[in-house]
């Protein structure tokens, strides 16, 4: 991979560890934003609040850069869970979804900073998750762990939750925090653009 | 998980990864058993030898210890493809299956080593892979470095090969080596078992 500055407007190490998979070393830049939204569809809500990451991330970032802001939250019965805010939350949040398939979504926004101007791209990627029946010993052993606590919908795929997941549709890495098969694609497509332009 | 004596049948690292990653240290104890199969199917040849694996294994371990064998392959266009003999047969093999879906079979047999006889259970994951399309050159480069060499199909979706995956159908784990939420639910039912017939 070519050597460009990637910034990442996230804190989360796992996001990080992602890019790293493909060869990509970013540099950790999190965006203090507000987390509130308007809209409760998740779809919109992570493709919002990952340019509002990516935003304030873009606007410290120098010339030529990539900034990469993302979001990740999980649905189900048309509701969103983010982060527990308790372990008796994470419990809950367990029990609704052991046993059935939710959905999970990352947005991820691009920014290229140029010169002048900015260019770059939004997108969301659904991963859908189906998860064996859980006991309630196995809910709670799992949610008194320190595991749920900084994860959306309380649980890590990545982590000792893999042995309650049946199967998931679309990206795994999707699920962890970033949908990198696509990310790379998009970093070739918006790399193919910018290589026109410069003709 | 309780403390019990787990064999690993497997010389993979990514196998005994993905068994730590749900809590279980496995003690690792390959076993020479003969690779060539009668069938041609898939299936059939992923559970014929995890089961050829594990019978070796468990033969030389102790009572009451759990064998765990397992077999992976991919298999595209009606062919199984195994590990790679070089990196020209690696490249072959990643221009076969780029751009479409592929499936992923692991099989895997845990045997219950008993002071008379033995019990245990087999049975074989299947995981629909799909890749973006990939240009020559990205298939060079990748086919041309070590990733491919140790890994059935040419490709490691837990390295740098995750930039070309679009999305999988099933379980992760399976892909890399392991289907390891099927296994906790199988190593559950095989303790349940065990509780039954002990009271």
């Amino acid at each position: 991979m070519e050597r460009e500055l990637w910034i990442l407007a996230s804190a989360s190490p796992r996001r990080r560890e992602l890019l790293r998979q493909i060869g990509i070393e970013a540099k950790v830049q999190p965006a203090a934003v507000s987390e509130d939204t308007e809209t409760k569809n998740p779809e919109e809500m992570v493709l919002e609040l990952s340019s509002r990451k990516a935003e304030a991330a873009a606007a410290l970032a120098p010339a030529g850069s990539l900034v990469l802001g993302a979001d990740t939250v999980v649905s189900v019965d048309g509701m969103v869970l983010g982060k527990p805010a308790s372990h008796e939350q994470a419990r809950e949040m367990i029990r609704r979804l052991q046993g059935r398939t939710h959905q999970v979504y990352t947005g991820v926004t691009m920014i290229r900073r140029g010169e002048t101007g900015n260019s770059g791209v939004s997108f969301a990627e659904k991963t859908d998750v189906t998860l064996f029946p859980m006991t309630e010993e196995e809910i709670q052993a799992y949610a008194d762990s320190p595991e749920p606590m900084d994860k959306a919908g309380a649980y890590g795929i990545q982590g000792s939750f893999a042995a309650y997941v049946s199967g998931i549709r679309g990206d795994y890495g999707n699920v962890v925090g970033l949908p990198i098969g696509r990310v790379y694609q998009e970093w070739k497509r918006l790399k193919e653009e910018e290589a026109e332009e410069d003709d």
